[in-house]
């Protein structure tokens, strides 16, 4: 092949690709949330993207402040009946008992090694606190990695029998994918564990582990018998990443106010009191579980059951209206809520 | 024009910037790093970002693994004859004496206020941290950030009369750019205040704020008269970010071991260590300042002269030998030490 016709091929391979860019382009624009029915809620998103991102628009947001906060349990995946973290360090229990058997018959070890469900549920906030000090301190950041990531291998959450890492909202998805196409830096702002996230945040959400912030303990540096140095996580909490935790920690581990934020819970309240105070455009947006029949449905807000587990009150439903968050419902505005689904 | 005489307007466009970008990466794969005289420091950073960063090597790293932690003082930029935070807290001690008069006459506010050089370097280590939490803590983090930038616009050095940002390293600058070029998220991990660093890490060395490790404190969640939410700085230590606190840092602000790690000092030896000590390839380095005309000398390895700031002891310089860390001396490694020098 002489270099003239080299040339034209290479031109022709150069515009071929331009093409097919320009029609991945056009195709993505054309609907960046496919599983969300067209509404108020995904109107704003798509709004907010279009206004923070598009050059010479009067609420353009440089690249470097574009960050984006995303509570876990019960925004990004099922935190009913219960957060699987919890599920995790009882399930963790027996390995703990056979480590330390005079624990068999000291409160709360004994009852979860009863297997007795009901007397489970009815521990108290101090027992589970035992707990989860006896099954997520003590022992190295390695070995407590290895052990997470093996449970979330083989554990199947109780209703459709899936390992909890394939009950994550594919609207939610969604809109990680679409704000990282945009410039965005997601991050998971959890209660959960830090640790615990970042075994998975990765793999599942596309989050990268340094962009976990969660509740999270201190570690201690110390030195193996092989004199190599390693770091033991300690029963002292360090952040306890939840209600106004989540805008200090926020400070402590990302150091900029977010532009947008998602929560579903009261635990979220202050992170979305603090995005959208922000100046400029702010996006705050609040899932609301109302969809007994896909998901499961529970508030208190606007008649739906009570529940512990990620309460969303009628108090902080009015503020999300009062103060113009974005009010998510599962039910009207979610086309699919799991990518598994038929 | 005719579209297809356009297009090959277009297609001798596309030749020419192929040829620009090929032209400028033969440059800088000529030498990534100009101002380091050729020698051992040198050909290990360039040898271990190769074996790093070369598909097919047996040494690849991933990109998502590809962290490089950096010490600030005496790593990036200088450090003698004090850390220039502390200079920012002993002229920030006027400002505090006129909100609280009361303060005049307790020590060691009245030394300060003294003037007097010599008195006030001989302040305790306790005496400092009462400066330092009057001066660093009790304000909105927006107050905080607004004071320290206007404090860096105007403060000059004692010796080169130029802004505390101007004297980084342009050696240092060349790495942390060359690690970026090849994929490596750069994280500044210092003693000095997190909040502090982050106010101009972004413009004098591209480390965007939420990369930067520091000596953190607590924060506080409140409102203001207008009702809106902020965040106060609180005098409770969250994070000590030296010694073993660096690696316990870096978990918990980045949560990867990093692949390559550049320090100074004694404050430094547990982040080379712990980098070091992980699988496959891995990078230490540290900073000899043993160039007394150019910059400063200080050890006391290697009969340098002693120092409180920035302390290089013996057996550091012993360690790093005998760990294969690549120990950077100023005076020889460097060609140049500032951008700004002739």
């Amino acid at each position: 092949m002489n270099p003239r016709s080299s040339f034209v091929t290479f031109a022709r391979f150069i515009a071929l690709a331009l093409v097919c860019t320009l029609a991945l382009n056009a195709q993505a624009q054309s609907d960046p949330l496919p599983s969300w029915n067209d509404g108020a809620a995904k109107k704003v998103i798509v709004d907010f993207v279009q206004a923070t991102t598009t050059q010479g628009s009067p609420q353009f947001v440089p690249p470097a402040e574009r960050i984006a906060t995303f509570d876990q349990d019960g925004t990004l995946w099922v935190e009913k009946p219960m957060y699987s973290q919890v599920i995790y360090c009882l399930d963790r229990v027996p390995a703990v008992v056979k480590a330390k058997p005079e624990l068999a018959n000291v409160e709360p070890f004994k009852t979860v090694m009863s297997g007795n469900r009901e007397a489970i549920a009815r521990l108290s906030l101090q027992d589970l606190e035992k707990i989860l000090v006896a099954t997520l301190t003590g022992m190295s950041v390695d070995e407590f990695r290895a052990e997470a990531a093996k449970w979330l291998d083989a554990a199947r959450d109780p209703r459709w029998k899936r390992p909890y890492t394939e009950l994550t909202y594919l609207p939610m998805q969604e809109v990680l994918q679409y704000l990282r196409a945009n410039g965005y830096k997601t991050y998971i702002v959890t209660g959960g564990g830090q640790d615990f996230v970042r075994v998975y945040a990765e793999r599942v959400y596309g989050v990268p582990e340094e962009q976990v912030v969660g509740t999270a303990g201190a570690t201690k540096y110390g030195y193996g018998k092989d004199g190599k140095p390693f770091l033991t996580k300690e029963p002292k909490l360090l952040l306890n990443d939840d209600k106004a935790g989540k805008p200090e920690g926020i400070h402590l581990m990302i150091g900029r106010r977010p532009m947008a934020a998602f929560g579903n819970s009261t635990g979220d309240r202050e992170m979305l009191e603090y995005t959208k105070a922000g100046a400029g455009a702010r996006l705050s947006a609040i899932v609301l579980h109302d969809d007994a029949v896909r998901e499961y449905a529970y508030g208190p807000a606007q008649g739906l059951p009570d529940s512990k587990v990620g309460t969303f009150t009628q108090a902080l439903y009015d503020e999300a209206k009062k103060r113009g968050w974005v009010v998510i419902s599962m039910k009207t505005d979610w086309k699919r809520i799991f990518a598994w689904e038929p």
